[in-house]
């Protein structure tokens, strides 16, 4: 089971890469600016997490993470139509690059320092802080602080997960991923939290 | 006398994390961008300012920092009115909340390091930096780099408090909260620094 | 040779700063505002590198690094005709300082993790991550992020470095500053990314 939370976290942070890059895309940026903002919303947020919490930063452990990044700046550098065309998709991918996320950055913090309030605050950070940068770097005006579903939905994951672990129940992790999923999915069917549709 | 000095430092975190809320308010965001918005300023210099150090960041260790921030942010969403009228208590109240950051960041640097140009810059960084994030997240011009005798009363404060320290002086952390306090209400008085007022 | 490279350093910190205070200067920002500009590009992109790190941050082990950009903001401030009258010089001094950065910051890394694409990474880091952040808070798109052979440059340079020491070829340091120096010179000679030129 924690084997599958991985390879979705791997996802999520192709996903996460895809959203930076396609916005480098729309302000036509070069190749540094695909990179660079892709790796804002894929390693950003677990980035600050750890250093906050004083450990080894996740992608220099796991190179995975900057390939992937890698990866996925140069796909859209170079086909960006496809991706760009892929809206759908991508929004729901992205939902459960969030919901993972959220998940992931809460049980870290919570192995590392056994506190579930940090562990629930580091959570929302893991997920969201990243795509704040991406934005303020492409001088857009935070997509995460206008479309209320999406930041809800990661506070929501992690405050289930961290519930679960403390009540001892079992499946947490899939608990967390879950609550987010369907916090977030509520909001993308409802129409009014899509990714950057809200942007100025 | 320090007691009075910690309860001045949580009622600056506090006031500090209004003016994050008011921004987020202003800028017509969600709750979560009321939080985030306020959590810059209330916790983002110190924050830096223990990364920098490499010592435990301080809201983890003392969870008072986030509920302060928390209840600002909400009581602003939900009752701004009130508390956007109060501009000129607002004002002296950051005044304080400035004072004494400097002075506090200041003195946890040389606690660490013994350093006094570090503790000096820590000052200014625990007391600034954070309102320049918020000011960067909301896409205003930063705040801090136009008025100047905000900074400058931040490094005022600092730089006397570590003047007290080095000569032996006693009450030193006082007598750096009442030059930056006396810095800052100068400029307050002259009309020319007013938080915010001279944004674009 | 590796003291021509320290002073290198020192030169390349001033240069940097230089380029914040500049700016700085066209956004009618007042001393501190110079000041800050200054220190983002002058230590911000190593500070980024030595916390991700972790390990001690460069600029409180050696007061230097804070002396010259401070240096170079008062100078600024208080003579910027001269100073932006040299705007050739500038470029090259600059070119200069981005490819010392480069190398040094993978080096430094190199040194500390011993693994060569975190090496890069992070030498490419040094060199930019700094402007990036002088650009955002001035609220100007990122220059790094448009002129394509600016970060292409420390790119090379750190990969330049990095394949000679995998090698075991000596001067590895002045194999990847010539490196850096040669595609950054040949962006200027081309004519299509002086830095700041191209803003909005």
């Amino acid at each position: 089971m924690i084997e599958v939370l991985d390879a979705l976290d791997y996802l999520g942070v192709f996903v996460f890469a895809l959203s930076g890059a396609l916005l480098a895309s729309r302000k036509d940026m070069d190749l540094f600016g695909f990179i660079v903002l892709a790796l804002m919303p894929a390693i950003g947020g677990g980035t600050i997490r750890d250093i906050v919490l004083d450990v080894p930063v996740f992608w220099i452990e796991d190179k995975n993470y900057l390939l992937l990044t890698l990866m996925a700046a140069v796909l859209t550098f170079f086909g960006c139509r496809q991706i760009e065309r892929a809206t759908r998709p991508l929004v729901w991918l992205d939902a459960v690059g969030l919901s993972v996320f959220c998940v992931l950055g809460a049980a870290k913090t919570l192995h590392i320092t056994g506190d579930a309030v940090v562990a629930v605050v580091m959570g929302v950070v893991s997920a969201v802080a990243g795509g704040i940068i991406r934005d303020v770097i492409a001088n857009d005006p935070p997509m995460v602080l206008r479309s209320e579903i999406y930041a809800t939905a990661a506070f929501l994951g992690a405050l289930v997960y961290g519930g679960f672990v403390s009540l001892g129940w079992p499946l947490a992790e899939w608990a967390g991923v879950l609550a987010a999923l369907a916090a977030r999915g509520s909001g993308i069917l409802l129409g009014w939290s899509l990714p950057r549709s809200s942007g100025s």
